[in-house]
């Protein structure tokens, strides 16, 4: 069951998950639930998507997930997780065909380390368009910005490993998305390419 | 080459990691820092510790691990990680004799989401010390302390797994140090237990 309906309080709990399906609990415009779909996608795993309003969170996403997160992940067997992190590496150690994170340890942690730079990025889309949007001056969280992906891009690429994946599942989403939606972002991000 | 010394800005950078070794960069009372020397001792691991003035870190240690943290560590080939959960993980793979997390993907998930809850949890040992030194009145950060701990207690086990890495390897630290140096949270969490 893949539906564009977006489940809120008081909603119907949607039945059990598919045999041989994962279930990802998510939101469409979620960039942390966009890292789980597009590992999700990239393997090629069967899946379906129930959409949280993340603003009323139904009782019965709560008592799945306590602390109400997307992605959350439900397998048929009615395991649970969440924390994109922890549900994208879950996927890939489940699913090991196409592997997305390298075998050897140094190389994984490498991997691991580039996304934690990068969640520290994230907000900023948020902050960015919501104090414009409210009229404030944002200038210096534009600065902020530019300098923090200024020190990710000369970060040595021995503590960054191979970028592929990286930009694929990690910088992608969040860039294009709000790219998409915030074209006033445009510039900014294209000077730092 | 271990010593208590705390090596601060315009120090001598030591010598390189000796062979059959791994290098801890740490500093005494940081409670992630502990994460990983708790990892490493439990698994036997050769290492040894430089401890950083975090407040006044040296050059070197910046070019080394460019965002400054502890604890990072560094093998005799140069192999540089760093944030607590990502060396605690590495060093599970490296050394996988006496192995801390489970080796199916569910388990390891279930061990990684409760240290994420966790680390939410952090840093209340610090605000809480800090505001009452400073007068202020910290009843409702105590509240939201006491909270997030009975929802941690509450969770369903098939949401933390065996408690007993949690317990040794995250938990453990902090509440042993903080019970030790502040002496009014003790009644706080003996509540809790």
């Amino acid at each position: 069951m893949t539906t564009e309906k977006c489940f809120a309080k008081g909603s119907v709990a949607p039945g059990p998950v598919p045999k041989d399906h994962i279930r990802l609990y998510s939101m469409r415009f979620c960039p942390f639930a966009q890292r789980a779909r597009l590992v999700l996608n990239a393997k090629g795993i069967k899946y379906d998507t129930i959409n949280i309003n993340l603003k009323d969170k139904p009782d019965w996403f709560l008592e799945k997930s306590p602390f109400g997160l997307v992605p959350t992940l439900e397998t048929p067997a009615g395991e649970v997780v969440y924390e994109s992190p922890i549900t994208c590496e879950y996927l890939d150690e489940v699913y090991p065909e196409k592997r997305l994170l390298p075998s050897n340890p140094f190389g994984k942690a490498q991997q691991k380390m580039m996304l934690e730079h990068f969640s520290k990025v994230t907000p900023y889309f948020y902050k960015i368009p919501t104090g414009r949007k409210n009229g404030e001056d944002v200038s210096g969280l534009e600065a902020e910005l530019k300098e923090k992906f200024t020190k990710l891009n000369e970060l040595p690429r021995s503590h960054t490993g191979a970028e592929e994946v990286v930009r694929a599942h990690v910088r992608g989403p969040c860039c294009q998305n709000h790219h998409a939606q915030h074209g006033h972002l445009q510039g900014l991000l294209q000077d730092l390419r």
